[in-house]
């Protein structure tokens, strides 16, 4: 199934990404159907035109009548909804996810999936720190990275609807991924650089100091705002490589802490030229 | 000494801070001369007109006739400046600095000065990752702090002067704070926070993480272009303050680590929270 136009969509879970799903694959015309906890999201989404129609019940012809199902949902969430009502699913159906990690959520559902429907994992790596489907939008699409991330359980008819429907969403740079090497990349991108804003943002209690803060200090805890019931079990479901990813960053942070403490200006000048030089390599091109 | 505009304003070192401070303060009608190394560095101000004056040499005329002197320099740099030419300053002149460390000099320099000479030491929270006269801007002072630090050696005629000076530099806070208030602060808010970014941008150099990087990465890696030379001059001139902050900052990196590690979901999220109640506090007013 390569998309088209004809085919029925349905989201599960209408929040802001899900939201932003459905406001993306409208334009194209596609029947975009959803099911969600809140009465007022479907309501919204009816209202703006996001949906052609919605239930918070596990609506048989909604969920029946899909061909590609999209599950943003937290991980758990999606892995007890597929144990409990996969049976509702069409047969011959593409489901897809949102999950920022993927080892613990993608062998395990294509474990107890159904042989006629297939999962084709998918990281959309976009969001903003606001919630819900009335702050979603397409724009944190533009720019932003839409990685799948196949199994040899997955064929190629799946891995490239799911790519098309990344290009569908308006993502910049759709690629693909194992899961293993998604999960080492989300380990020190994001979920380090998460632990390290979180824990800057704690480690002193000192009163006032906001009176004296700059933007470099801005800078590195704006993600510092987080929310905490996703982020602790999107850490735990990744936990072996992002203690890993916290092993790398404390050593080298040991090594800068001994450098200063001996006055080693020639180690410490050497480190910051390192970090100057491949800080070019991020640059937004 | 209060600043008016009949007084003659020195500028030692006409970098991107010293030629802010000539562009900020010439709006003023000020005489403003400078002592630089180079002479492109005069010939742009001249041209630009931002300074009346200037040389590369020790001119005895212009350093002696300047009723303020404000020294734009590395800190190891303005100490030698201080032990070879004070004999050349103004008597009953004031000195000040833009030194983003404190204890380390204040005391150094008052201690070597000229009795008929007052040092009163200032901290411009203010710059750009971008150096030299050509790229000086005195927009750099908005929204930005000024931190004089006064010790018992100064005058309250030097503290206000300093005072007035932030001010009409354009500076949006206009504080005072003792030299070792300020060196915990800054040891914190601007030093530690560099640490964390060039540790960062160096505990792993996986090939091709850049294609996958997003804002969050960007943001905490931004200051991790850095200038080798000055940075570990002041980490090193503020090394007892900086080392009790990386040591925090360990602490608290570690007690979250332990958390994971035994997926201690409760505490993390306890973490988490306090994280985004104290990021509140941090947001631009």
């Amino acid at each position: 199934m390569i998309v088209d136009v004809s085919q029925k969509i349905l989201i599960v879970g209408l929040g802001l990404l899900g939201g932003s799903y459905a406001r993306a694959l409208k334009r194209f015309g596609f029947h975009i159907s959803a099911i969600t906890k809140e009465q007022s999201s479907i309501d919204y989404a009816l209202r703006e035109g996001l949906i052609d129609e919605g239930s918070t019940e596990l609506d048989a012809k909604i969920i029946g009548s899909a061909d590609l199902v999209i599950f943003a949902l937290y991980p758990h969430v999606f892995v007890e909804w597929i144990e409990q009502n996969q049976n509702l699913l069409k047969s011959g159906a593409i489901i897809t996810d949102v999950t920022g990690v993927k080892r613990s959520i993608v062998y395990k559902i294509q474990d107890i999936l159904r042989d006629d429907v297939e999962f084709i994992a998918a990281h959309p790596m976009a969001g903003r720190e606001v919630s819900g489907v009335e702050n979603s939008t397409d724009k944190i699409f533009q720019g932003a990275n839409y990685i799948v991330t196949p199994t040899n359980k997955n064929t190629d008819e799946a891995i490239n609807t799911c790519l098309e429907l990344g290009k569908l969403l308006g993502f910049s740079n759709v690629t693909t991924l194992s899961p293993e090497e998604h999960d080492e990349m989300i380990g020190f991108l994001s979920q380090l650089t998460h632990c390290i804003a979180i824990t800057l943002m704690t480690c002193n209690d000192k009163e006032d100091m906001e009176k004296f803060t700059g933007d470099s200090f801005r800078d590195l805890t704006r993600i510092a705002r987080i929310n905490d019931q996703m982020w602790s079990e999107l850490f735990v479901a990744n936990k072996d490589a992002l203690l890993e990813q916290m092993d790398l960053f404390i050593d080298k942070f040991n090594e800068l802490k001994n450098m200063l403490q001996a006055e080693d200006i020639v180690g410490m000048r050497k480190m910051m030229r390192h970090s100057t030089e491949r800080r070019a390599l991020f640059d937004k091109k």
